[in-house]
């Protein structure tokens, strides 16, 4: 099931994405996996074309893997002149919840900007409570994927004692379009294109530390819980973004996730 | 007036406390200081004794200023044998809603936890959107105030990438027990005692960079948002605490913050 969130008229809610159409739901994913069981259809539907697509959800904790692709970490080292150092063991960071557009929203680069880069990303969602999983059981607590960008401005990330700017300016955080509960991670692609030309790909599932050891490592001392979001990282690197850019995300058997750039300043 | 959301018999909700008494309320803090009305009291009131504290609010994003008295950051870096690097610019960190417990609530030391440390704070509770807030207005988004117990384990906090694990294990993030609207931010002072004994006290508004500072900071890149929280750091060092021990957290006009830390196998 691909699930989205949306706006249509004065009403925003959940729905199914069948074809280019949206079913409307009552409920939305997260008691759908809760109780496993089938979404609850109200009887309408709209055009695709027709809605404005939300934030898939808020998320409850908004974790992000952070260096998790040997490549990324070669490239970011690369760029800061320093020797690359690949992390021993899975250590999670923090994202912020300010920071979340849509898909097709605008992500708006900061008058004192200088250096925005992209980052496309997995998106882990968790539906399940869940504490002290093995490796094998991890994806059990996963209601879906969707994607994210996680835009970042280096020079404020290495002139900061902390990513609060660099990563999590308002609109820096795109994440969307939809939630796939039906994708196998093992397959999945990630491409990004920038103004439709494909500038990085890489099988998503290359990770350092894969989605199930970080799962089982994090649950060892906390609580997942149903709404929390894990982002994956990135591989390879990025040019500097200019308002007009246009970035795509796409991970196959999970959507395309497009945002423009924008100045500050533009109306 | 001073909030606290609470259970009584099979009912969660907020109310006031008066003296020794809570007056439940239909809505909460946020209700009231969005629409500047009066607390909707439902008539209904349980003695302070006889009622189950919770944890006041969910973040929507929990920040943490970290580094911000100048004792500490003198004390951390003398336990590390490094020379103190005094921030000079106020760089957010964010901790995890996992981690939150109530006031009376047991923090859970890990078994292979050697090194656990309490952190007292002010949490400052935003009640209002804010964005491009000068110093001079800043303390007009803020709802009120309440404490935390930034629980740091500083074995791993030296061994780890990130915080995720050293600051954010189940249980580490006590806060409460109430919301104060009313306290005077440059004349509290902070005290904390381990099994009733004082072993830290300082003035809460000697900070690096204030609320103040912090607030205009922030908001020149992000939104603040009502349910937000921002705790804002620690004077003094503390023991490596044990099983058995009891940390008390008091800001003056704000309240007292009780915690008995337990191990991970106690009943």
């Amino acid at each position: 099931m691909r699930w989205i969130r949306f706006t249509a008229g004065e009403r925003t809610g959940y729905g199914l994405v069948e074809g280019d159409r949206v079913a409307e739901t009552i409920s939305g994913p997260f008691t759908a996996f809760a109780d496993a069981t089938l979404p609850d259809r109200t009887g309408r539907t709209y055009s695709l074309s027709a809605i404005k697509v939300e934030v898939p959800f808020l998320p409850r904790t908004f974790y992000a893997a952070g260096l998790n692709y040997v490549g990324h970490i070669h490239e970011m080292a690369a760029a800061s002149g320093i020797a690359p150092s690949i992390p021993s063991k899975p250590d999670m960071g923090y994202r912020a919840i300010n920071a979340l557009v849509a898909d097709g929203q605008p992500v708006v680069i900061p008058r004192d900007a200088t250096r925005v880069q992209y980052e496309g990303e997995l998106a882990v969602v968790i539906g399940r409570r869940a504490k002290h999983l093995s490796e094998a059981d991890a994806l059990g607590c996963v209601l879906g994927y969707t994607i994210g960008n996680d835009v970042s401005e280096r020079a404020w990330q290495a002139s900061d004692r902390t990513f609060w700017r660099c990563k999590n300016t308002d609109t820096f955080k795109p994440m969307g379009p939809f939630i796939e509960t039906d994708a196998d991670l093992d397959a999945m692609v990630t491409t990004v294109r920038l103004n439709g030309a494909v500038r990085t790909s890489f099988r998503t599932a290359e990770m350092l530390f894969g989605v199930r050891r970080f799962i089982s490592t994090m649950t060892r001392y906390l609580t997942l819980h149903p709404g929390d979001v894990i982002w994956m990282g990135t591989d390879g690197a990025s040019p500097d973004l200019r308002p007009g850019d246009v970035v795509e995300v796409e991970i196959s058997g999970v959507g395309t996730l497009r945002n423009p750039f924008v100045a500050e300043d533009s109306p």
